[in-house]
């Protein structure tokens, strides 16, 4: 079984997977209570009388209208829920409690989303999905994605009481504080555990898209009839707030589209948000919407303590394998809290002493703050052994697939692996002066297709402009609900779940490497997903076509100005802007290395010559001289530029030298790379001695101080586009040669 | 009549109408066609039975399905449809073949939904909406967004025929060029009779709400049993793209929410996007999503010939009240050319040479290009006069108006006017350095309110964080359904959606004065909207509270950090960080004059002191000095910041002060305004020999180069942030007095 421990091996470096070793544990003795055993309709008996019931009339209703099931639920593997009542809602109180008292003692956070999808959440962890705690990366773990990340402690209580490593008690009470694990909203790069960073609302159910997208993909190329290799299900929970996004709507539109049938999606509909009541802003009928996409839907109307309800919603969102599902479960936010249950108060907000106090009365909870009572402990360690039994088993069976059909799973394994093939550099196409002019956008088709012959895990695809964005995978047709192998994916002119679908798509760990591509200005569609790629460590590459005026005649609103140097701003992002087929090549290379933060390829629409001194080694460093004809590092004047203008440059430079001048031509094209370089490369690019100083680009001027000093000159856009052909913009926005050449001579 | 001459007088001005006086024109003799003529189900005769139908089968079905109507339609003024059938199909025929010349003649732009759109817009503007192209700012017009933009020939078209002086025959004929009226996408600020800016999809829609949202607004606060003086529809063609836009989704919600009856929404089922057939993107059931999303909907069948379908529709919508409609129009893209309709390729690029002369053969087009027949010319000519008319009833109907309910017309005509009442800013609070330490986003509050009093076009809200962001009006109520005179808008977690009507709200260029508010991160969200602000002129106020890692513990994915900046680079936006209740009114001062374009306010969370030195007159100037204890313009040390770090850097330099340094401390509370100033006071502020200069802001420090000099420092955060408690991420990033006295004593 050597090659599974690489696999594991591998997965555990690229996700930095918590070290343990649990397989020699066995399940505890508790977990032989008797089977068969059901829930009446004495479900919620725990709920003192005296509760304040704010939705009594809604939940009374439902009551009538929806008997409780008395029989057991077919669950995981088969069997049957078998927690005893009493035990399951001790359990579900301490998940509340945790969350209660973590958000007290920081004096901040979200208590009320936790203690109204405890029951769900609880369910989801303990009797439904499938890890294994001490390897939060296992690659076929079922995911869990929590849309609505402000409810985060629900997740840290559910992970804590799973056994996860990340999150023990003193995690726990150390929530929101520097340093912590648990930080205010979910961070997969702190938290082992956590699939994606949420917080920022709709996004998370977006992801959820995209690891079902890369759960469906996968499966499709390598599953056989007689070996299931890639199988399992993705489980979010979304708010209102998340429901109220478009981002939402563009992926759940996708998701119905694509038939996501393994994503099953709760949709807390508690009725609260920020602003108070939802009957304020938001008065849709959620359900009939996702009806209108293409999704199966549930209504569980009492998601306080029908958990029968719930439990049957997941066995028949199951059972319909062609669509995905949204359980739309009513819960009362807050649930538990006598004064503050159902309002926006619970929302965000540390309860108060003296409201913990009246909830621990009235949920009958007499422990300390952060304890969890010994039966509850002891009914949830089993996941430990069972986690690691169901890893193990999973590793016999690819042991057996490995067998069987070698070549796949070697494909398979160098996908998982995060490793990129030997040489995988090599195929990347080389250009000399002597190539044809092209637009860099038609170089980057170029360097995709390259790429996606030697790098089995690559796909991608465009937001509805696959013929501008030259995004099209010649060799593969499209990934559709019917040819989900495929890996041309067509996200439809949805820009915001695009990104955020491809961050799911990274995160499901499993090494797939995701494009995606729309015209550079349309980032403002999806800044906040790639935000979320740069902040969460996803290695997203985003084509972005058509990246100045130089689209020409569709205009302003098309053309961006501000967009390079707004990126420039964002941490951990690679903003490159290549001038040609060389540094297109060299841009790729450089975003597919860059696995640990997205790269952003902006790339022209009009046709730009291959020019001579570009290199793939030159790109690497951000920065570099690509002609001079000074001698002792001290040229007249130094000319810098990114993209379609380093080619102006060029040209000028070739006329100052003419006239005698000594001049120094910079690509600059990726200001983080050339940053990260030494002070003594910097000054070989850049001599302090020399302070005639110009950079051209077509964009905004902000930001080239840094670059050409407070003596040196930045030709740039400052002001809005115009429709009209590229070449006539160019010109009247002095981005010309003969504009650089008139600056130069002002020094 | 002065007063109405005033309010004609001042729309003009507001929104450079297009001067001339049509009122004594009569309408033509051939309008006298007889009444009672109507349509059979010959319609579509004017087609040649050799046109390709790529869609025969749907078509022919929906044919046999619903039987074309016969009698006449009831349209404006409750005047019977009653142009000849050939004439009509002529006219609809001239729009199509002036938007393939002009296509075709710039080689560029989008022909396929003009020509497929021709008979909704034809109908549209022919036959349904009042307005008066001789005064395209006329108050009371019907507003009409293409939200699908690309298609903008089709407005041109519109325009042209109607009797626009903005878009002669030459302005055809000079589409897409430089300096041209005719822009590759509708501009408002180009062409005066295009409302809103549109081409980013699914914005256009979400405006189209705002407009009507403001009419509802305005209707509810003026109109009397007796005398409407408020009253018109909104109508909007989007296509498939704005469909899949998350933003569409969002403002559609709370169209339906609001029950904005007036809102006529057409969408262009032509099933085809760049992509190709929407099929491999877009299969959910677009009308059951605006039925769960509460609108009412329809499904004309036959866009392209079933006339009498799309009128009865129009009808049908004008009928229901209580709800926006969505009329969603099945319409072949590039109708009539027989070898491109149908397809992509029509979408958006030129047709050709030999596939316009096929277009002409088959439509049976045997004019030159650009050419518009007499009889079509003659049958649009009666609207020069009929707008007049429309507009002089209408001034007419607001004189008697005046008569009974002159208050009520006088707060009308300040708002129409947008002139701001005299000494209103005068109501901005005041604020002394003995007033109590607050946040700003709390002082923003103050201002809010105080305006609110004096400035009856002020309105607005938060996207579902009213109580973080401080921004309710506490003399109003929630507008609502119900209420829609109140002023409190309540937007839901739909920030893009926000963005984009509040976009709606400023262009019904009634005066009105949006407000929205969010975290000054989620900008992220909403950046697509923010943007169309800029390009096109609104005098949105962007209220951003949360601004940065001040706020703490919801950590990184809340916090700012790159935001300042990407808006600093960004055009005719003004970036507001006011420190102090002083410049946060002195922000608002300069907000709320700033008409022309948008403002962003952004805004702590944190408390902060009312510095000595600050000023309302300093924020109008973008930087000012506070403090200084040197003479002769040349301090050793300089110190800059900007909203809660200028706290900071005051506090520095009263150290160093103690040392016997002399410093400076300048406020740069905005860039924009600040580069706008003479270079004298510039020196003023930053005398060029002084080198030793130390910029603090809790943000990127991209940019700050500018100020600071290439010998001087900047203190940011170019990392993003941490969830922990603000004071303890203040401290552990470098933003503290310590850190500038250290960095201070390093020059």
């Amino acid at each position: 079984m050597a090659a599974l421990t690489s696999i594991t091996a591998a997965q555990a470096l690229m996700g930095r997977a918590i070290a343990g070793d649990a397989t020699t544990q066995t399940p505890s003795d508790h977990l032989a209570i008797p089977s068969g055993f059901g829930y009446s309709s004495l479900s919620g008996r725990a709920l003192k009388t005296s509760v304040r019931q704010p939705q009594q009339h809604r939940v009374a209703r439902f009551h009538r209208a929806v008997p409780f099931r008395a029989a057991a639920v077919e669950m995981l593997d088969g069997s049957a829920a078998t927690t005893p009542l009493a035990l399951f809602e001790k359990s579900v109180n301490t998940i509340r409690f945790l969350a209660i008292d973590a958000v007290e003692k920081a004096n901040s956070g979200h208590p009320g989303l936790p203690m109204g999808c405890a029951p769900t959440g609880h369910i989801l962890y303990d009797e439904v999905m499938r890890y294994n705690p001490k390897n939060p990366y296992w690659f076929n773990r079922d995911r869990f994605v929590l849309s609505a990340g402000h409810g985060c402690m629900l997740q840290y209580a559910l992970l804590h009481l799973s056994g996860y490593d990340s999150v023990k008690e003193e995690d726990l009470k150390s929530f929101r504080q520097w340093g912590s694990k648990t930080p205010g909203h979910p961070e997969n790069f702190e938290t082992p555990g956590i699939e994606v960073t949420t917080g920022p609302l709709g996004q998370g159910v977006a992801n959820a898209v995209g690891l079902a997208l890369a759960e469906k993909h996968l499966a499709a190329r390598f599953n056989k009839p007689d070996c299931e290799i890639v199988d399992h299900y993705t489980y979010v929970i979304l708010g209102d707030g998340c429901q109220m996004e478009g981002v939402s709507n563009e992926a759940s539109s996708l998701a119905g589209h694509w038939g996501l049938g393994k994503l099953i999606a709760f949709y807390d509909d508690n009725h609260i948000s920020i602003d108070g009541d939802t009957e304020i802003a938001f008065t849709e009928d959620v359900n009939a919407r996702f009806e209108a996409l293409g999704w199966h839907t549930i209504w569980v109307k009492n998601g306080n303590t029908g958990y029968d309800e719930i439990r049957a919603a997941i066995k028949e969102a199951k059972a319909v394998k062609d669509r995905p599902t949204l359980i739309k479960v009513t819960t009362t936010i807050g649930y538990g809290s006598p004064n503050k249950a159902n309002s926006y108060s619970v929302h965000g907000s540390a309860l108060g002493a003296k409201e913990v106090d009246a909830t621990r009365q009235n949920l009958e909870w007499p422990f300390e703050p952060f304890h969890v009572p010994e039966d509850v402990k002891s009914h949830w360690s089993r996941h430990v052994s069972e986690g690691a039994s169901l890893e193990a088993e999973w590793n016999a069976k690819f042991a057996e697939y490995e067998k069987k059909y070698p070549e796949e799973a070697a494909e398979l394994k160098s996908i998982i692996s995060g490793e990129l093939p030997a040489g995988w550099e090599k195929a990347l196409p080389t250009y000399t002066p002597e190539s044809p002019a092209d637009a860099t956008r038609n170089l980057s088709q170029q360097c995709l297709n390259a790429l996606a012959k030697v790098l089995p895990g690559f796909l991608g695809g465009s937001a509805d402009l696959a013929s501008s964005n030259m995004t099209l995978l010649k060799m593969f047709g499209n990934f559709q609900n019917t040819t989900p192998e495929e890996r041309n994916l067509r996200f439809g002119v949805r820009e915001h779940g695009m990104g955020a679908i491809c961050n799911g798509i990274v995160f499901h760990t499993s090494g797939l490497i995701p494009y995606c591509a729309t015209f550079f200005v349309f980032t403002d569609y999806m800044r906040a997903a790639i935000r979320l790629s740069a902040l969460s460590g996803g290695g997203v590459i985003y084509v972005m076509t058509h990246d100045s005026i130089g689209l020409g005649e569709d205009g302003p609103t098309h053309q961006p100005i501000e967009h390079l140097v707004s990126f420039r701003a964002m941490p951990n992002i690679l903003m490159l802007r290549p001038a040609d087929g060389t540094e297109t090549a060299g841009a790729y290379k450089v975003a597919v290395l860059n696995r640990k933060g997205p790269s952003i390829l902006a790339l022209s629409r009009q046709k730009l010559p291959q020019l001579p001194g570009t290199s793939i080694e030159g790109v690497e460093k951000g920065g570099y001289v690509i002609s001079d004809n000074s001698s002792g590092n001290k040229p007249d004047l130094i000319l810098m530029g990114t993209g379609s203008e380093l080619e102006i440059a060029a040209k000028a430079a070739d006329e100052l030298r003419k006239e005698g001048k000594t001049v120094r031509v910079v690509s600059l094209v990726s200001w983080e790379l050339f940053d990260k370089q030494s002070d003594d490369y910097k000054e070989s690019v850049f001599p302090s001695a020399v302070t005639a100083r110009i950079s051209i680009e077509a964009g905004s001027t902000l930001g080239w101080e840094k670059y050409v000093g407070s003596k040196g000159k930045a030709i740039g856009i400052d002001r809005f586009g115009a429709s009209a052909p590229a070449g006539k913009i160019y010109k009247e926005l002095g981005l010309s040669v003969e504009n650089v050449i008139a600056v130069a001579k002002g020094f």
